[in-house]
């Protein structure tokens, strides 16, 4: 593998001295950018591209031709692995995900296999493969995976939900059941984000999108913990480098300090929680990546601007930053702006890491 | 007046020693009620029942009827405001609020005109003292309004929304309009509320639903501070007690110190908060109310109990606590679970008044 030219994001995640913050963006591959429609167009859907190693690689790659990324993260999906236990995914038009066969009980949670990572999921680790090697060395590329948590609410509702009812039903009423389906979940992603860092991912990150919508107390039991059982059980060295661990839960400001103590190197916040604040209560053991507003992108651009100096001035000096949006980028954002956002990240940093 | 018979919701809102905690429930007048079903069917839509007083006042007392209930709330819609200033509101089946004529811009916000509570809003107040007259003085009835910043997201968005784009364009492409929104609705908002407190409400509750999708910093500026406003315009003496008056923000646990420097005697938090963290953070200075998953009522009775005594436990001793859940109650609830509930406040709190 060609040596990594550009390594500010792994340092910024391992804490470690940078000239600039390192800057990426949740959901960068993706609807705003008319190349990404254009190959999605020719995949016919969004399950055919996230399957095709070829055009899944193409779409990584298109928001780092673009902008001065400093990583690219694998095209594909949180419910890869759901979809190879067999439960049916498919995208209704303007609904979101679905499962033809969702989770009904201890019968259904018994019987779900552990899919082997290089079978099932090979397209993810031909996608990673492929991507290292477009890429070059020029930035590190991150590979990811859903929260056993986050996974399990889709797997049990059979799609997005508003309440969480039927998965919360479960664990209030069969904590055990849940534990089990978490356990299974737990080491179908450890091998999953193992079988990435072999195939090349250089950082992980896990979305833990619904984290947020539990107890302080039921977060840390039922959403930290099978986490933590992940991290414990990946190969975090590769190529001779660290490789570090991003544990992303939205809406769990309440809990910082919980995910900090999993053992990741960094934890992502959303814009709810002023990054000062975030930094005081966690930042002597991990690092922040985060957290700029997405609707941000809707202001002009010099107002852009203001709103990246806000977020880097809130970290303020020193490294362990990452900036990142809160949320994943809308469809309808003016690509510009995303070239406004990296480049004022790098600008303006500067002078907090002399 | 008769005088009031049970006063721990209004003692416990001022932080005065009680003998129990006291308990309500958000939405405790719904649909999992199956008399509520009945009185909504002969009102033919949930408009409708709204605004005829005698059938709000019928399912206003409904739950209070069936359960041992320390408080009745108004029923009534958050979205009354913009519906007497024209904007058309009407229910798409399953799919929430909609407007016939949203906020397009600068033009339909200086438009706007300020309600006359006794005129367009009549109806509200009349349901108000109806249930005054029914209640007798057993409970306190609480009155209510939506925030300023809730109110403008629907008025904008033309109802329900995800991700809150053409509301925060607004904040940040022209953020003096967005103010003037919500000048104008603060002055709408304090005038009905006044009203409320003539027509017999006993105790005000602001339902803030979406300030925790704002940034701490727009939190303050743009839900915060509004609804300060109007706490300092309310007329907080009636009948010779204090009127007190709760702010509830969903999902802003990052900024409850900021909720709490409002003005207001309590604040509501939801289930994402722990309250013994947040006890320490505000309880000098406001009760807290809340705060159970309600998604708890979906477990058996001894768990939910448990749940009850969770929650007693974190509060901890001495006032300034009522009960709540975090959110309204969920339409496939059993009722008797509700009962349990109540019930399970009552008795195991005892202990911490004594």
């Amino acid at each position: 593998m060609p040596e990594l030219k550009n390594d500010r994001l792994l340092r910024a995640l391992l804490r470690k001295p940078v000239d600039v913050t390192p800057v990426w963006i949740m959901r960068q591959a993706g609807r705003y950018l008319p190349e990404y429609r254009a190959t999605r167009e020719r995949a016919g859907n969004f399950l055919a591209l996230c399957t095709t190693p070829e055009l899944a690689c193409e779409v990584t790659l298109q928001p780092v031709r673009r902008f001065d990324l400093d990583a690219a993260i694998v095209f594909s999906d949180i419910l890869t692995i759901p979809a190879a236990m067999g439960l049916g995914l498919y995208f209704a038009e303007g609904e979101g995900p679905r499962f033809e066969r969702p989770l009904h009980g201890e019968a259904d949670i018994a019987a779900l296999r552990v899919p082997d990572p290089e079978n099932e999921l090979r397209y993810v680790m031909d996608t990673i493969r492929l991507a290292r090697r477009e890429l070059a060395g020029r930035i590190p590329l991150i590979g990811f995976a859903g929260s056993p948590w986050t996974l399990a609410t889709y797997m049990v509702e059979g799609g997005s939900t508003r309440d969480f009812a039927r998965v919360k039903a479960l664990m209030y009423r069969e904590p055990a059941v849940l534990q089990k389906l978490l356990m299974t979940l737990g080491e179908a992603i450890t091998d999953y984000l193992n079988a990435q860092i072999s195939a090349g991912a250089q950082a992980l990150m896990i979305f833990d999108t619904w984290g947020g919508v539990l107890t302080p107390r039921d977060y840390v039991r039922f959403s930290v913990d099978p986490m933590a059982r992940i991290v414990a059980g990946l190969q975090r060295e590769a190529e001779g480098r660290r490789v570090p661990v991003i544990l992303f839960s939205r809406n769990a400001g309440a809990s910082l300090e919980a995910l900090a103590g999993s053992g990741c190197d960094a934890i992502g916040v959303d814009w709810t929680v002023d990054l000062a604040e975030a930094r005081r209560r966690v930042g002597e053991h991990v690092a922040l990546q985060g957290n700029m507003d997405p609707t941000v992108l809707y202001a002009p651009a010099q107002r852009v601007r203001e709103e990246v100096a806000a977020v880097l001035v809130s970290y303020g000096r020193g490294s362990g930053h990452v900036f990142n949006l809160g949320h994943g980028i809308a469809p309808d954002v003016d690509p510009d702006h995303v070239a406004v956002v990296v480049d004022a990240v790098h600008e303006e940093s500067r002078k907090y890491h002399r």
